[in-house]
């Protein structure tokens, strides 16, 4: 049996999978209606990590699946993201311009296609998983699992919450902000405002990334005291994200992070550095990066690209 | 064996069947984030005339499956449905106020929550349909059915080519629209009008009631060609829906229809009515009626509630 390559070659071979089967999947620009099909393969192809489809990868391949038999979940994820990032950046959600160092897409095709680009990456994610090549209970399964990390119990949930969190916020923008207000606010929002907080995120970016892990321990036909462990590993991975995200909104620039540095205070949004501190985060991001380390160490060397990523999410830089 | 109940008296148990179905899927009120679940009953409780379940249980009836096994799909393609409204009603798509006589889900709850209830909805969908109880097989070629519906190929597709013309129609506002005008644009819109905006319903609503069917038969396990026919069926219906809505646009006053009537004219949208005359549009449709008939008459008598559903969507008066 030959070595297995590097984790950043594997990496890099994956990404280059999940980008052709995406350009496979999204319907041509050049068909009608163009309009539409344009927005869709501006909102999904040519940016971003690509951790959801990563982790797809790495954690299905740890456990002895084919990279093609893990192509349509790869792709599947990233569509539902895709979508999320289209339908947030809206004027009526968080107004953003910029995302991935491009237009938004309601910026570069109007408000109307925005809104429709999203819901038909929506659909694709369903109908492209339908046709993974694996057997139908397991795509049954993944198909659930998907549907349910990207619902109401998942990432629409959480962006609920955060708009629900932000109105509230944003009402008492004369006062200092952030702590001391939220305390005030604990009855209303959650007995402690960091778990609050934590809960948003479990559910807005942690749901999903969750979701790739375990569509690829699926895909795979992992036992359950390994899923077990690798749940773990990805809600471990899902917060110290989130975590890093908020640290690189007040420490990154635009240029380097493709999207609106600082965008946080300026919606006066709840944000890890702002209820702990920048100090107290970092020291919670070396935590998680433990826990990751102690769900996966058990599993053996197979997971060591899955472990890879989980150290990337940590320390990246955008 | 005891004889079947009338056709009312069917559709009457059915239409309690899928009310029963959303109100159980649909996340509770009372639970967080609760906003986002309020809009989601809103938009998918208490009304619509159901055309898309009834489909799916006339089908799946017909060919002997038993109403338990289709309460899955008939709720899951209403959710489809439900979401797509949420969105069409959207300040930046047909920027509606009444629906179903009651505020449209973006007046009631918000732009933001609007996007996410719909999206949530759809994700729902396709978690509910996961969990019917049929063969895993059976499930995932319902799931992809569903998926192809709802997306670029289907009804987003659709809308989004109803966009495409509505804005190139609305250039043309000071002029006498919309015929002379329509035919001005034939080449930049279609060869013919009248295909182009048939072709725009055959996505936009009838992507959706052709998969009610199908899924119908897929659940019921109908073979190829009766498959056909039901196709041939619910091509003729979907066409039919479309040009009755455009009629009752019309001759319908908003009280009855429960939306805005006159709104067609008011955002100068192409319909049948406009494009062919009033009373070309009702032959036209006295025509679905006998082709309807003609595709289901060789399936013999268990097709008689679906052929009911066929007349019904042509004479209905809201």
């Amino acid at each position: 049996m030959p070595e297995p390559a590097p984790p950043d070659a594997r990496l890099a071979q994956w990404r280059a999978r999940v980008e052709a089967t995406l350009a496979a999947a999204l319907p041509a620009a050049d068909t009608s209606p163009q309009r539409l099909h344009a927005a869709m393969r501006h909102a999904a192809l040519d940016g971003g990590k690509r951790m959801r489809p990563l982790l797809v990868y790495a954690t299905g391949s740890a456990f002895g699946c084919d990279a093609a038999a893990l192509d349509h979940a790869a792709a599947a994820v990233e569509l539902i993201h895709a979508y999320s990032l289209v339908h947030d950046d809206l004027p009526a959600m968080d107004d953003d311009a910029l995302r991935r160092g491009k237009p938004t897409v309601h910026v570069a095709f109007g408000e109307a296609t925005a809104i429709l680009a999203g819901d038909a990456l929506q659909a694709l994610a369903f109908e492209l998983l339908a046709q993974a090549p694996l057997p139908a209970p397991a795509r049954v399964a993944m198909l659930q699992e998907l549907a349910v990390a990207a619902g109401a119990r998942g990432m629409c949930g959480g962006q609920a919450l955060d708009i629900d969190a932000t109105g509230q916020w944003q009402r008492d923008r004369s006062e200092v902000l952030p702590v001391a207000t939220m305390a005030n606010h604990r009855g209303e929002i959650h007995s402690d405002p960091a778990s609050a907080l934590e809960r948003l995120h479990a559910l807005k970016t942690g749901a999903l990334l969750r979701a790739a892990v375990r569509l690829g321990a699926l895909a795979a036909g992992a036992d359950a005291s390994t899923r077990e462990r690798l749940d773990r590993f990805a809600d471990a991975l899902g917060l110290a994200f989130q975590i890093r995200d908020d640290l690189l909104d007040i420490e990154g620039d635009s240029a380097t992070l493709g999207k609106t540095a600082g965008k946080d205070a300026a919606q006066v949004k709840a944000t890890f550095p702002a209820l702990l501190g920048i100090d107290a985060s970092r020291a919670r991001l070396q935590a998680l990066r433990a826990a990751m380390e102690q769900a996966l160490t058990p599993l053996g060397e197979r997971t060591e690209v899955l472990a890879a990523l989980g150290r990337k999410a940590i320390d990246r830089d955008r």
